[in-house]
């Protein structure tokens, strides 16, 4: 069946929340999440699946045990599985994932902020 | 180990070559992959890869057999395994791929442009 496009940014007006992944697409057992970050989140990481992130608007810094790394619009980085982190937001960032479709939003940790079935938009 | 973040300009300022998928990223067994097109592509489809493209800079069309879909800057499509296609691009574009590692870009067609071993940048 021929697909459809879809938008970026149009995704990313069609919602309010910070920290709550929204499914945009489904493919090869993975997923295309978007999701806005603002303040801090809780330290986890995933046992078995690497997370990209891909900053679409804004700015956050990805925290590690060892350093920080600060991630602008178009900058990108892969946090493979196993590695502790914690994205920190001062202000609202837009940032696009791809992961498995089973990735919990907060790993190996559980928080108020927990998605157990994320949305589809 | 604690990764690094990339920008996806920096990667597209790094080459100048139409057609030839370049690896950015390595994850789950997928891949992040950055190109550029100009011209016609060959038609062709993936027996068993679906296929992300989102436009980064640009415009092109995705031809399929029933009808074109035009994407730009912010548009993304997922080409389901077995779906022929062909992106034709008036002029060049920037577009991010996301598929599995052993995608062929020229996927059940073969063609001068087809790239057996994509690069790494």
């Amino acid at each position: 069946m021929t697909p459809n496009k879809l938008n970026l940014a149009d995704k990313f007006a069609a919602f309010t929340e910070h920290w709550s992944p929204k499914i945009v697409a489904d493919l090869n057992g993975q997923q295309v999440k978007v999701v806005k970050f603002q303040g801090a989140f809780v330290w986890h990481h995933h046992d078995r699946e690497d997370e990209m992130f891909l900053v679409h608007r804004g700015r956050f810094d990805m925290e590690f045990r060892d350093r920080t790394v600060s991630l602008e619009a178009g900058d990108f980085i892969v946090v493979p599985r196993g590695v502790e982190h914690r994205p920190v937001a001062a202000e609202e960032v837009e940032v696009v994932l791809f992961e498995p479709a089973e990735t919990l939003n907060t790993g190996s940790a559980t928080d108020a902020r927990t998605v157990a079935k994320p949305e589809r938009i």
